[in-house]
């Protein structure tokens, strides 16, 4: 792996950054391709936004390109993570008035996951951890992520690949590490996240695509029932790209539908 | 400040840390007098049950006393943090099945807060920011602080010592710092936390220790309103003991009522 921490090689922090002590920062995961990072602009403007909802300081974008840059030389396929907090401080919850923010630039090789799962479809399973509702973090891609984390570990067959999870409504809302789409003829749901969840950069990439294909993307509120309703269902993630689910708990989900296959192919001519 | 980083002497911690990526561990603030840790057995016993929560592994109890004895040494007035994260992880939400955690201890000198606050009690406000429920977390002291981070930054005024919170379903939990109880006759009620909010030390104490002085302590339901009818409100922490509430959002609370100070001379006496 090659970091800079605030600009310079390191792979240590202090104890007392404020990420640390209370979560308190963002952060993004990037897929590069060919030393670059990929879509870019979208990733920037999704650091941009949780940014100012937390009162982060406004982060210069050519610095952090040229940081990734940097360090991606001679990656022909790998991960880059942003991780950028509101620095050291004394204790105390109290944003400090004079703190200079942390930023953890990283990128590691990486040959992804297997092919087949965006090809074929993923299994998923229902998680018993619910999120809780927090409009003032909804959406945010913060530092405190425990919920995802107990999520998480309610498995550990490889055979599973992601987790539903309800928040305390019952409503769906995502899944441990990716956002949930519903194809409803040429309508595309997926669940408001003005309560919770984790607004992914795909999320927004789709919003802008999706109509060029002929579809339509709409935020509505989800109950678990509707999934089997559903057409096709697919996740999304920097990282993985997009996967349609082929089974929800071992019970298999209609296939064929292209909806997925489409939106993959235009997301495989992006930058 | 002196750190002990698993037992070793430094200031830095792996930025690849869960601690610093999810907030994957917890954390206790502790009273140091004359160079020990003041109510330790109650602290370890909470720090014992917040890690069970977490599935983070047990902490020898002679190994964290005796760092905190190494550090404080020479130290009359302090405080003692102890931070433990679930260690080094890959990427990825999932708890490493091999992951060694992470051990900080420190301890700084500090004068403590005016005694004035503990004697003529403190100014309260009431917080927009409402905490969360989540019963998967409630209660533990983890390092997912972000909820506290954004109540105590509604204000900057130094003449309000605490903010007062509520949850979303609009009953009175903590303070952003500090637990809450309200007198009433020989009752005493705190609110339930089991759904959000942190279990302080000072709060298991309290359970044990009201009934010595003809006090009974109760978890209850709380509406803000019911504030106003108390005989007395108090805030206990472990590094402010327990201060009387004096006002809330400027209007004076009754004055005069024995209990807290009555608890206070009691607590004086514990080591």
């Amino acid at each position: 792996m090659a970091m800079l921490i605030n600009g310079q090689p390191g792979e240590q922090i202090s104890a007392l950054d404020r990420g640390l002590a209370y979560g308190d920062g963002i952060y993004r995961t990037i897929e590069i391709r060919q030393g670059k990072p990929r879509l870019w602009a979208w990733q920037y403007q999704r650091l941009l936004a949780d940014a100012a909802r937390l009162k982060l300081p406004l982060l210069d974008e050519a610095l952090l390109l040229a940081e990734i840059v940097q360090l991606a030389a001679g990656v022909e396929q790998g991960v880059a993570k942003i991780l950028l907090t509101r620095g050291v401080g004394a204790r105390g919850y109290a944003m400090p008035a004079d703190s200079q923010p942390t930023r953890l630039v990283s990128v590691t090789p990486w040959a992804g996951y297997p092919q087949g799962r965006a090809r074929d479809g993923v299994n998923v399973r229902w998680c018993d951890t619910r999120l809780s509702c927090q409009p003032l973090l909804a959406g945010i891609k913060h530092l405190n992520r425990l919920e995802n984390v107990l999520a998480r570990s309610e498995w550990s067959d490889p055979d599973i690949h992601e987790g539903l999870m309800l928040d305390q409504r019952g409503l769906l809302i995502e899944a441990t590490m990716s956002n949930v789409y519903l194809v409803e003829g040429q309508r595309i749901v997926t669940p408001r996240l003005d309560q919770n969840g984790v607004q992914g950069m795909l999320r927004d990439w789709l919003f802008a695509h999706v109509p060029q294909l002929g579809y339509q993307l709409d935020e509505a509120d989800i109950a678990p029932a509707r999934l089997w309703q559903a057409e096709q269902v697919f996740l999304s993630n920097s990282l993985i790209g997009l996967w349609p689910v082929a089974r929800i708990a071992g019970q298999a989900l209609p296939a064929g539908h292209p909806c997925c296959q489409q939106l993959q192919a235009l997301l495989v001519l992006q930058a």
